[in-house]
């Protein structure tokens, strides 16, 4: 089976009308994706994109059509190479290296390949990656500024001695799910009688944590956190997230203020390049919280590649990985992702939301579980209920879960009447008066 | 005046039939450039670009085009608001934040309407940033994600010791210009007699620093160091450039067996995003050289943006700071990264060569010799005799300095012939038979 075309797709969603998806950084996010649809000498076709919010979407997707050449011809057998093929080009490295536009549209070519990669194998992306052999999962990672933190040898030592109880893990999946966190009740643009009502609902639905947006005005954020945590009690986790908004002197003064009330996390504190700063802003919050409870760092869903995401484990600057699906490199630098916070010991708590990263992140997840890391100890996934209805396999939720996907592929397609719908600038969704 | 219309081009040369340019990481580059002309409701136009390598160029000029609205019916008065206009966009701070195709363009942007402020005063970019005051260039810069590092009020206080001698340093470099490094004799494909010969002519022509690409093959490398070393004596500095080619583990040891032929300085050893690899790999050379000399370690033109200097200078991770026109916010964000530098006490050395880069950093050396580090000690701009004749003021070297533009603007602008004959794909350049 050999790839023989590459289309692409401007595919946005007007929702910045309503006010989900607001926060301090981004107040009037249009959910976007540059979606990309590769068709092969078969009926079978890989779908994928990456994810944006609104104004750029063009650039991603002529990204995507710079790339394709690269791919036209090829099978989805060896996809290490597929991957490095795409990322090692020496003139279009320039425009990043491994970075912003151009690597966002590595992304959707990658995971548009596995995709095509599970259906032609007739199984979920979760599944073929928790069959790979140790000696596969290596080849699939691009290890070029990888090795003083983490070598080849060493991953596949991890990946073996994480071999057994794979099937176990797998069934255990299957029955009860991978826990899931909601950041539903938190944006910004929500007032406190629907944070509380939202915080309220969340827990009687199952989930054990949620998240709230901080970082637009300090009072308001001491309000809606204390709301919260009086709406949820003491024993369910609530994350906070200031999208960047902060240097790191204020992260700490900020955060110190919001300590009381026993955030479970800050998000993105600062700069998602400032591995030394995120450092700081972990050391001076270690002891903030109530009786000298840590408030912990993470970050991740602007972190450009693995090489940033290694040195922000080297420095013990962060306590979760927050993994993006679409921002690094795909599946492939995110199997280099998950082996570098295995070997330092951070949990992974993939960034989603957006449109159709939740239904990309759950494969990730599972297959760190099942042939990992082997544990869920403190991990979960972002859910967000947006923008579902567009794909043919939507996530499910269940009890705070999200349920195992069955069907073969990445669970990446979208319904062919969304994608006309939706298409920038001409799409229905699109045309004034709309 | 006011900004009416940008027009963009995609120029590409094809420097890759010949060997020029050619290093271990980039084999075959066509130089080329995102390039844009901001037209204004009087005679007077902005040039500026954006380099890149080839491949992607059409990227970067589409990322002008996405940004283009922002700079429509904007003046040039204050610049440091015309640049936070184009990297503050909520949407589009998505696709870097301030990485990747997107802050190129915004670079070229910037650097264009710099270029009209130059043409608008009737001077030289480098004398009006040399005769704003302290609170005016301080306004230049987007303070966000550096105060952890340098405070708004320690730059001030840095360029108002700087202030007295302004006069006397402009006319130094009027008289004396500024000194220049070649690195016209160290292309990969180069064999060892042009190597040796053009050593001795960039000796003859005044140079008292030379550059070597290094990173494909050991003994080749040591053959050429030793080669050129022997050519140039003991006196002249030879730096050597790896291009990201190495892992840490790696760099350290090529360097090590390159020590002994005293180079001057190790340019990107790995990857630029490698905060913390690059201070491994300086303190492990830090008594490599002859007599426990050290190898000291430089990168820059690919790090992203002033928060990732800011942690190389915090970090100790470089000896020198190489600062590149174009791939950072243009020269809003080079001052501050001038005055980081300042800060940190490191030399700017600005990477150049390529196309037209020579022509831009000119200004800024030559700014922060008058109006901030006020010092040329162990300073140095990078030249490379390629392209300069497409340039309609190019650079002017002589006994191995930089002469001091004197036409107002930017020296950004290319011949109009240059740009239609050179036009990708459709110029006379680039068609079948060129």
């Amino acid at each position: 089976m050999k790839i023989v075309a590459v289309d692409t797709y401007d595919i946005r969603f007007p929702t910045s009308l309503e006010l989900d998806g607001s926060d301090a950084m981004n107040p009037d996010p249009d959910y976007s994706a540059a979606y990309v649809v590769l068709r092969t000498d078969s009926p079978v076709e890989g779908h994928g994109f990456t994810f944006t919010i609104g104004r750029g979407n063009e650039l991603a997707r002529a990204a995507i059509d710079t790339l394709a050449p690269f791919v036209i011809g090829q099978g989805v057998d060896d996809l290490g190479g597929f991957a490095r093929r795409l990322t090692h080009d020496s003139q279009i490295r320039w425009l990043g290296p491994e970075k912003g536009v151009i690597h966002l549209a590595a992304a959707a070519l990658i995971n548009a390949a596995w995709d095509l990669r599970g259906k032609a194998e007739g199984k979920p992306v979760w599944r073929v990656l928790s069959e790979m052999s140790p000696q596969e999962l290596i080849d699939l990672v691009d290890w070029r500024y990888l090795t003083d933190a983490l070598t080849p040898a060493e991953a596949y030592d991890l990946l073996k001695a994480a071999e057994p109880g794979r099937a176990e893990r797998a069934e255990t999946l299957v029955r009860l799910g991978y826990p899931a966190y909601t950041t539903s009740p938190g944006w910004l643009g929500y007032d406190d009688a629907k944070v509380a009502r939202l915080a309220s609902e969340a827990v009687d639905a199952g989930y054990q944590q949620i998240k709230l947006k901080v970082g637009a005005d300090l009072d308001d954020d001491v309000r809606r956190l204390a709301l919260a945590r009086a709406t949820v009690g003491p024993q369910i986790r609530i994350a906070v997230d200031a999208n960047q908004r902060w240097d790191v002197a204020e992260a700490i003064a900020w955060m110190t203020a919001l300590a009381p009330y026993d955030p479970w996390w800050i998000e993105e504190p600062t700069s998602p390049d400032d591995v030394l700063g995120h450092a700081d802003i972990r050391a001076a919050l270690a002891t903030a919280g109530p009786g000298g409870a840590p408030v912990r760092v993470a970050t991740g869903e602007h972190v450009a590649n693995r090489v940033v995401f290694k040195q922000l484990l080297r420095a013990q600057a962060i306590d979760f990985v927050q993994l993006d699906a679409c921002r690094v490199g795909g599946v492939n630098e995110n199997v280099a992702i998950l082996l570098l916070a295995a070997k330092f010991g951070r949990p992974v708590c993939p960034h989603a939301g957006g449109v159709g990263l939740c239904e990309l992140v759950q494969h990730l997840s599972m297959f760190d579980y099942v042939a990992v890391s082997g544990d869920m100890t403190d991990r979960v996934i972002e859910y967000v209920d947006h923008l579902h209805e567009h794909f043919v396999e939507p996530v499910v939720i269940q009890n705070g879960c999200y349920r195992v996907p069955q069907a073969p592929g990445f669970s990446a397609q979208m319904l062919p009447e969304s994608l006309a719908r939706y298409e920038f600038p001409d799409g229905e969704a699109w045309r004034p008066g709309r």
